[in-house]
């Protein structure tokens, strides 16, 4: 008889920034619904991180806070086996982020290539925010903090992944043991999921978003300004599926795959036209979000309980940073009493 | 009838990167010495900032840590008045640092003078480790951490602590109170002393220190070889006391200054040779690192006083640091419990 073997650890989270939406719901969040199955999974509210390029909007960090964990609650996701936390209130992710800087040079840092993107596509020229440019090392902290082998993550943040790994060898090359865990990408299936215009990724502040709290209207009107083909005047007219919104979404939420090969053929080949290919996707989403509207404003009738199970998750995170922040500290021999 | 004045707070420290010299005891403890009958004082041993630029060698920064804690006590710091505290035993440093690194570009980092002057001292070029760059914000934690208002600091150092106000009104405006104080410098009225051989300053590494354990043969050795005029070849010939190492030291250590006035003219004028003035140096400096050196000797045999000392300085710190780190979130309006 063998033992059970232990769950493999994945951290994963998001920078509370505003609630959660579709782009969110399919390219981790359904992930996580099944990973919380299989593995020990750790969601990170990344407050601090999120202040790394919204200093001067600290309130809507806060109150993103409990919005994000109940849309994390609303989606499916099981306190009881997910650990859900909140970033700022773990010090041992600060204190590991200091030791880390160390570890790390201004100009391996200025080299990431995920941070050169983000510093383009921000604006911030040569102002950078010494926090932004710092912060995959807090990303490395945090990874390595839970000790976590599997981190969900997009292509576009594989940089980010392999500057934790460099930090984790490093450690546990001047530690002598494998202190701490590489952690392996699982990258998303899905690609990532434009706005409602076609335009960039989905995102709130570009208001190409469907958020999880989108009342039936919001994703009706979602739905009818959503971009198709341009070029397809008549329902008769051949259209187009590639960047075709409407497509793009059933792809990513309809569970009938095979009908919507069979919608793409006649779109394609002429006479589907886009009102009837929209009413398809408009009941696809309903579906999919109404029960996670539902069980938000439920939800909300009961602050105190998310509260709890926040503080809860928060002080199990405690004890898995704490105890490798002093793992790590007595690995390199530093003082302690 | 008037209430007491709230005595100002001090903060200061040391980097725990070896034992303490005379440079230190004529920069820095001295003064020290005297600001704990009247101040408020932390003293902080900067083990976290060691490590900086000294990731490599975590062994000496630790053992360091005892070292210069028994250096503080052996000169006379009064454990009761002077609180004194490890810095990497207080999260709330760390915890500010990270929030203080969004306040603060890159682009001003680099622009640090300090810091420009001390990458090119240690030769690290474009490899800075991004714990080095940041250390300017790191301190800024240190010194609102403790709500100092005064922090003694040397010349060179004086744009550390134009960084530090310029985090604090960051801080204040956006908070919309006072809520830290602005620091001001105490300058060292002592120039800074220079190594034996009168080369640059006096550095444990460069081996031209006199440290607070020198033996009296240490102290008769080092003085021996100490740089005066090279030029002054018989003592009837007219000698320089600019740039003349004994001199200088009498000037930073012979309490009677009168004496000293009249040997540098004797000196200046001719008839006065380098072996007599370098005995009246080598009775001065015994009799001030003797009794230090006794002490220090009394202290190795307790041990645990020692780490009992810092233990309740550091649980005294850890009070008022991680009062201000919440009163910093709070004002913020951070996510909280």
């Amino acid at each position: 008889m063998s033992l059970p073997a232990k769950k493999p650890v994945v951290l994963t989270g998001d920078r509370t920034t505003g609630p959660l939406h579709l782009g969110h719901y399919a390219g981790s969040l359904r992930t996580r619904l099944q990973l919380q199955r299989s593995h020990a999974q750790h969601l990170l509210l990344a407050d601090t991180q999120a202040l790394t390029d919204n200093i001067g909007d600290p309130a809507k960090v806060r109150a993103s806070v409990i919005e994000v964990a109940t849309d994390y609650l609303a989606a499916g996701i099981d306190p009881e086996s997910t650990t859900i936390c909140v970033q700022s209130q773990l010090p041992a992710l600060a204190e590991l982020t200091v030791l880390y800087l160390n570890m790390v040079t201004v100009a391996r840092l200025e080299r990431n290539p995920t941070i050169r993107q983000e510093i383009h596509s921000r604006g911030f020229g040569r102002d950078i925010p010494a926090g932004f440019l710092c912060y995959p090392v807090a990303q490395a902290a945090d990874i390595t903090g839970f000790r976590a082998s599997v981190v969900p993550v997009g292509e576009d943040q594989l940089p980010l992944l392999e500057q934790t790994n460099e930090i984790v060898r490093r450690v546990n090359r001047q530690c002598g043991v494998e202190l701490l865990p590489e952690a392996s990408p699982v990258l998303s299936r899905t690609p990532r999921l434009p706005g409602v215009n076609g335009k960039a990724k989905m995102s709130k502040s570009l208001q190409n978003a469907i958020t999880l709290s989108a009342s039936d209207r919001d994703i009706t009107e979602a739905v009818r300004r959503m971009y198709t083909d341009p070029n397809h005047l008549k329902a008769c007219d051949p259209g187009r599926v590639e960047g075709n919104v409407v497509f793009m979404y059933l792809d990513a939420f309809d569970d009938d795959q095979e009908t919507v090969a069979a919608l793409k053929a006649n779109y394609q080949r002429g006479g589907l036209g886009d009102a009837e290919v929209k009413r398809r996707l408009e009941t696809v989403l309903k579906q999919l979000i109404g029960p996670i509207r539902e069980r938000r404003l439920a939800l909300a009738g009961y602050p105190d309980t998310i509260m709890d199970i926040l503080k809860a998750g928060t002080e199990r995170a405690r004890v898995v940073t704490t105890e490798t922040l002093e793992a790590v500290r007595a690995g390199f021999g530093l003082f302690r009493f």
